[in-house]
């Protein structure tokens, strides 16, 4: 599995993935799950990928060595105008790459070679958008009622996000929140790993902004995570206690 | 969906499930998922399901018609001498429903029947013990290591169970416990809601012990609830914002 949040806040989009990848509990590795396509001053986008790893590497290198190649007669992802038209070549892209290895060889098993995708960013002339794209080459786009997508495993690191987002919240806020919410999934998953990767986008900054990576010997990392495990148990202990029927007056 | 926690506690063993069943997100109906076999002064044995409902009641039905049965051969839940016994008759039985629904009319999708189920309890001359038992029919045992059991909608609710669960605690900290992951897990997921049914289980007591249905209304739930999202907003506000690298000195 893995663990990617895309967040997007009022001043900009703040994202952050993981590392582990797996074939088994007893086959595992780091890669990196976060690409880039940046032409300063005109786009910045990014993209998070969950899934099979051929699958994705395959996609972020089809974009790559389509948006190089001179010949190429459609818009690639470095000079579509539109968030919306990089999100739909994307998709497309994704499902050509599922389709691909599913008719090879008639395998069968097709969600294995299925992978979701999280696309954020700007390009001159529109607002920052944050899109998650399915296998299926279809996608959906975060609003103010759902500001934050989480791919794959979502659900350990969701009760946190539910409760401290904020729109209006700091990049710094956002990173502790994600970093909270990354912790709890660590904490209980072994297929999802440090160190983690992040990258701060500036709204109208038209640019890569702020990125970086947490290893797990990271201070900050280290103090959230246990700073989190007393703060947790201090709150909980502060809650009044259950009483029973017979207990109450 | 389906969330139950089984948790064994120094003073014995708190058991709680929700109550929602749901074929489809537009066919959802509240069902009790928690059974009892007592016999006062001898034995207190609860069973919670997840899985298929009509699996999980024909599991429940079957054990007890078996043990109302006069001419029943071999001895049935009320008889047998002690709780890795009982495990294994509970997992025969869960067996035996799901292989006869995958036999009849050669019906493929044998996932469709499948269910989880935890069994705890204590039978004299026996101490407490809690079992979870795969639709396979068998079942590992709750320790020290792994003194609490989860089954259905897990992942929203562990990681608060992950860090505040301590076997010392009293029963009235553990319904508290139970009730935070709960209501985490009713947050974020529509498969898993209120009521609740509970059974504290008294070690040694050999009788069922305070048994009862937390519901919506009721005053202490929505204290915790409410207070549990203050508390975790304020937890995370304590904690220190990310700094930057170039805002580190």
């Amino acid at each position: 599995m893995t663990y990617c949040v895309g967040m997007q806040l009022d001043r900009g989009i703040v994202f952050m993935s993981d590392t582990r990848t797996n074939a088994g509990v007893d086959n595992i590795s780091t890669f990196r799950k976060m690409a880039h396509f940046e032409a300063p001053g005109e786009r910045c986008i990014t993209l998070m990928t969950a899934g099979n790893l051929a699958t994705t590497q395959a996609v972020v290198s089809l974009l790559q060595e389509r948006s190089k190649s001179p010949e190429q007669r459609s818009p690639d992802i470095e000079h579509l105008p539109t968030m919306f038209q990089v999100a739909q070549l994307v998709g497309q892209t994704l499902r050509e790459v599922i389709a691909r290895h599913d008719g090879d060889g008639g395998q069968k098993a097709s969600s294995a070679f299925n992978a979701t995708i999280l696309l954020g960013g700007q390009i001159k002339g529109g607002a920052p958008r944050l899109f998650l794209i399915y296998p299926e080459g279809n996608f959906i786009e975060a609003s103010d009622d759902t500001p934050y997508f989480q791919i794959g495993e979502t659900k350990y690191g969701r009760p946190i996000l539910v409760r401290a987002y904020d729109p209006a919240m700091s990049f710094e806020e956002a990173m502790k929140l994600l970093l909270v919410s990354f912790d709890s999934t660590i904490k209980a998953n072994l297929s999802v790993a440090l160190p983690l990767d992040f990258h701060i986008y500036d709204a109208d900054s038209l640019k890569l902004g702020r990125t970086g990576r947490i290893h797990a010997e990271d201070a900050y990392f280290q103090e959230i995570s246990s700073g989190w495990g007393v703060a947790l148990r201090e709150a909980f202990t502060n809650l009044p206690d259950f009483r029973f029927p017979e207990q109450q007056d």
